[in-house]
Parts: C-alpha cells; sequence; structure tokens
C-alpha cells in the first residue's frame, strides 16, 4: 500500500512529531511505501491567491474556484500545489497528523486543503462523493489535543470530538476519500514517559486495525 | 459601539467584498466605529511559528500553547499580532466576514484565531467561557457559499450549517465572545445582480436586528 503522511507541526520534539515517526516505523515495518509532506519543513504557504495560477487565463469575475478548474485543466497550476497533488494522487491512504488548534486544523493544514483540492483535480461539476475524483483512497486523521478525553464527550466542555472533526471528515468524503476511524491521543502535554510510550503503542494498533479493513 | 470587521477574501470584485462594504457604510451610518482587519490587504501570515515570540525565553520542551503564556506575560509577542489583540480588545462587536472554504474558514482567517487567541491574552487557566479573558464582545459571522441554502440541511448535502459553524462558534465562546446569529449569503456564485442588492438589504437588516439585541 502507498501511504502518505500530512505533517502539521511545528516542533521536532512534539508527540505530533513522534506519532509521524512512529506512523513510517509501522507501515515500513509492514513493506508500505510512504511518503511525507512535512508542510512546516516545506515552509508550505497556506494562504489561496492569484498566484496560484499565474499563467491561467483570467475569467472575470474572478472566483477561486472557477480559477481553480481553469487553471487545473489548461495546466497552470502552482509547484508547490502540484507536487501535493502528485503525493495525493499516488498514495492509497492518507494520514494527516496535526494538533487540535482552536478545534480543528492548523492553518498551515487548513491551507492544504484550500489550495490542493482544487476544482478540477479533486472534484467536479456533479463530480463529488461516490464520483468524487480521488475516490478508492482512505484517510486517517490523526489527532492530539490538549484537553483530556472527557471534555470531548457530547455533554462536556467542548462537546463530541465528531462533530470537532466533522468538517474535515466531509471534506475528505467530498472529493471521495473515505475517512477511517480516527486516533485521538488527548491530553497529549500531561503525559508522562509511561502514557506516552503506551499511546503510541495504541496508535500502532490502531494503524493496523484500520488498514486491515480493507 | 466599536465594531471590527475582520475580513478575509483575496477578490475586491467578490460579494465577501460588497459584504464588508454594506457592514461599514450601515455601521457608520449609525454611528458606530469601525475598523477593518483586512487579511489579505494586510499579507497575514496565518502560521504560528516560534518567530511569533522570538525574545521570549524558551521553556523546554516548546509547546506554542505554553509558549504563547509566557511570550505574552512578557511582552515578548510578534508585532503583527498585537497590533490585531489591540484592534480585537478595543471592540464591542467583531464581525467575521469570509467564504466558506472545506466547510470551514480559509486558511489566512484560521490563522488569526491560531496566532492571535493567545494564551494569556484569549484564555488563561481556568479563564475560559464565562470568564474567558474577552467577556462582553460579541461576534457575528458573516459567511457566503457556494452551494445553495437546500444542502446546508441536516438530512442534506453538506449537513447542518450550525454543525458546520460550531468549530469557530465554539472557539469565541471558548475565550468568552458571544455568538450572535450568523449572516449566511449561500449561493453566492449563482446570484444575479437583483438577487444581490437583496442580499446586501438583507444583511443590512441582519446587522441592525443583532446589534439592537444588546
Amino acid at each position: 500500500m502507498r501511504v502518505l503522511i500530512v505533517y502539521a507541526h511545528l516542533e521536532p520534539h512534539s508527540f505530533n512529531h513522534a506519532l509521524k515517526e512512529q506512523a513510517i516505523n509501522v507501515l515500513q515495518a509492514a513493506r508500505h511505501e510512504v511518503r511525507v509532506s512535512d508542510l512546516y519543513a516545506q515552509s508550505f504557504n497556506p494562504v489561496a491567491t492569484w498566484h496560484d495560477f499565474e499563467r491561467a487565463a483570467v475569467i472575470q469575475p474572478r472566483q477561486y474556484g472557477v480559477m481553480q478548474r481553469e487553471a487545473y485543466l489548461h495546466h497552470h497550476v502552482a509547484e508547490d500545489i502540484i507536487a501535493e497533488q502528485e503525493k495525493l494522487s499516488w498514495c492509497d491512504l492518507v494520514i494527516f497528523q496535526f494538533p487540535l488548534w482552536w478545534f480543528s486544523a492548523p492553518a498551515i493544514l487548513k491551507g492544504w486543503f484550500d489550495r490542493v483540492l482544487m476544482a478540477g483535480y479533486a472534484y467536479d461539476k456533479e463530480k463529488w462523493f461516490a464520483t468524487g475524483l480521488l475516490t478508492s483512497r482512505r484517510a486517517i486523521l490523526s489527532v492530539t489535543t490538549q484537553s483530556p478525553k472527557s471534555a470531548y464527550d457530547a455533554s462536556n466542555m467542548h462537546g463530541d470530538i465528531k462533530q470537532i472533526l466533522y468538517p474535515v471528515h466531509h471534506t475528505l468524503r467530498f472529493v471521495g476519500i473515505m475517512p477511517l476511524s480516527p486516533f485521538l491521543a488527548y491530553g497529549v502535554m500531561n503525559m508522562d514517559t509511561q502514557e506516552r510510550r503506551q499511546c503510541l503503542m495504541d496508535y500502532q494498533l490502531h494503524l493496523s486495525e484500520q488498514i486491515e479493513k480493507k
């Protein structure tokens, strides 16, 4: 299997980094091919601008989604977007590794969705969900939180984690990618060494179980 | 009343721009003070990095939220963040004007939340929700969508718009800001001139009604 890990954390000593490394090790040991988009290391630009399709003919009035489709169909897409699309097209499974910041993905990852999942590439007119352009791929969100698990119950502080992850999962479904069960590492800041080790083992088990579901 | 409009769209001819201008006109006509954070015009950097608190003492292991608090308390925060915090602190009402991209805010706005709503500034230990550090402020999300209104019913294509806006509304509530009823301009790409005019009038009415609720 071909696996792309899209990794969005700024700190090499973070638990996010450890989870990313764990996924690489586990997957490679099982003889899967792994590629990584390390968004911070790549200095990935998350801000959608008209520079994303600089040489494309301008359709007035300029509308970002319309211009995406035009630029994609005529091969006028910025190099950094093409590089990400190439990796995403290559993979069977994409893992998103990120910390939950303000109940969603960090901006650098949000912008990856904004810019990479272009109209014409990831979806098109009436080509979404079951007929989305990225079907036959699956995804796993691997997410760390600061608050403990109990904060993410429906009746508690932050509400159901499913509700919080809904926009990202729905995005994936829209382009045809099937989200598998997410992995949640809750309260990572308060974990001791033993708990971190256990969490990495839980992640290994989670990945194996989800992948074997194929 | 003091109103901050945080505006996140790349195109001056967009309907988002028209809604932003409408808000300015309506509010100023009612003798409210208005300031605007035009994130694209400001080339606002949405990516959280350690440069956000360059002169702050480093606490090992580096954790972004912990560093935020440390930097804020010791006045080591990047200038662009301070400028946004100053406007947010000044206002009684903050309006977020943005297009719904992948069922959430564009990355440039997501990063405004990531970087501006710092620990120590917007919330602190046990200081959240009713005791958040930005209480006595209210917010309105003014959001455009590509899909029509019917796509955002609970039983339809994208699910309930309330569910989609939940992470942003919950963020605001967490820091003590009370979200008022959002304004949704659905299917803006398919509106004709008359429908756009009507929508701007609806927005004027919405703003007046929400503000008078005080």
